[in-house]
């Protein structure tokens, strides 16, 4: 078969596009045979967060869902207190990348410019130095106990979490943080090509729809780190759900802040890394994990 | 069954430690049953990194192979020429992180602080605000024409990643990045958490070994953003395979830099996002890619 006898073009359905993705030309070997098609790529752009006319950070991420973003960074990095203290943003798209510049309230204001000023070391660089090995893990709400969740409600999100990762479907290069009621029902789901990003566009979301996220969990498609579980503990989120593993300082960050921190999570299995007593057994399991 | 006839603690073989692992305990549910066990848990430590007593920047990162992670970053980020600028480095490690001291060359240095002044914007953080928009993308080094690779040379050097991802296998937590010969051999391959911390080490190792790495190819079992590819571009490494997605802005700034890009690199399939004339046909498959 040769190249030129395969199609030029091949889209996704009726799908002319897909937000978050640009069709490119690819070309490839599948079981053996060689192709040229159009196929959809992740968008990856960097884009800048200003609060009140003062550049703070540059992250790399999917332009979608921006707004969500803007304001989920800014509460789980502890900028925001809450989203009554962001008054208004807008995005400037750039041919370098898109900044994003928020109005905030003054007392918000006032303590990004002193976490800036306590960050600052020798160097005049608040996101770098000596200083800032001390900044890496900030103080963090400790969690409610209240919260109790039946093992399949964690299994049930899990096999519903594909079906709403339409940008994974059409690129496989994305990562999806979605918020789970406590039934195991998906309510809201955001995606980016960063893990990060894609939990603080969900935090974000949550915030905007003055969601009492304590009541639900929160699943991600990707891997537990240390900053991960800072978010959802930012976020007053008890439990997160991770389909692969944690790493030693997201474990200890989980019990600092008495997180449940469940791995593995795929189908029926999963492994809870710390705070199982919130994962009450179902009938058919052997066994409640908190024993 | 009850936990309580489960052993309280498995070790995998006779491994009694697992370096860049933590053993922790776990409890979990797998088909139906519950368990409580001993699992290792991959590391992950804040890192700084200061150059001639000046701190510049810190990383989540599996604390393995620390010296190629310094080298190697300060490669890719520009900062070092070559390891010859490198005259020493220590890491000293604390409750909080560890920090990587490391000695270079006066021209590598004052290389630094002009980077450092030249981002410096309103805010005075190197890191942050408009203008590091502008700097997101850096100049690039524009790769040499002449590699040419047997597209089952890649197929080769993905077979062969796993057996050598050790704390990949004990933990499910890591990347690799691994430098592979033109025949699709694995000569180096490093591990981290983090994928960009696993490719820094990798060209660090490279530098260290004064390996010709432009003769060669990178794997890496991660998707590839961006950063991936300037870091591989930097390296002087004209053909980047992942086992995963790239993104759009890798795609761009491979073309930019003439990269070869391969995705999806599972088995013997492949898809080629740009300059695929460096992948030659193999005699077996349906015909060169380049035509």
């Amino acid at each position: 078969m040769s190249i030129a006898s395969l199609p030029s073009a091949v889209t996704f359905g009726d799908a002319p596009s897909c937000e978050g993705a640009l069709l490119l030309p690819v070309r490839g070997v599948r079981g053996g045979l060689a192709f040229a098609v159009q196929d959809w790529v992740a968008q990856e752009v960097p884009v800048a967060l200003e609060f009140n006319g003062i550049s703070h950070a540059v992250m790399l991420a999917t332009p979608l869902d921006l707004e969500d973003f803007a304001l989920g960074f800014s509460l789980t990095e502890g900028i925001l207190d809450g989203a009554r203290e962001l008054y208004g943003l807008e995005a400037e798209p750039s041919p370098l990348g898109i900044t994003v510049r928020l109005h905030v309230a003054s007392a918000a204001f006032a303590r990004l410019k002193q976490k800036r000023r306590s960050m600052a070391g020798r160097t005049g660089c608040g996101l770098c130095g000596t200083e800032s090995l001390a900044q890496v893990s900030r103080e963090l709400p400790v969690l409610a106990d209240g919260m109790r969740l039946e093992r399949r409600a964690i299994a049930r999100a899990m096999s519903r979490l594909h079906a709403q990762q339409t940008l994974q479907q059409a690129t496989g290069a994305v990562h999806a943080a979605a918020w789970c009621s406590a039934e195991g029902e998906v309510m809201f789901l955001r995606e980016d090509v960063g893990r990060h990003n894609a939990l603080d566009k969900l935090v974000g979301a949550l915030a905007a729809a003055e969601v009492e996220a304590s009541s639900g969990f929160i699943a991600v498609t990707s891997r537990a780190s240390f900053e991960m579980v800072q978010k959802a503990a930012m976020a007053g989120v008890s439990v997160l759900a991770a389909v692969s593993a944690p790493t030693s300082f997201a474990v200890q960050t989980a019990q600092r802040a008495r997180l449940t921190l469940v791995g593995f999570a795929r189908q029926e299995d999963l492994v809870v890394y710390c705070l199982p007593e919130r994962l009450a057994a179902a009938a058919e399991a052997g066994g409640c994990l908190a024993h």
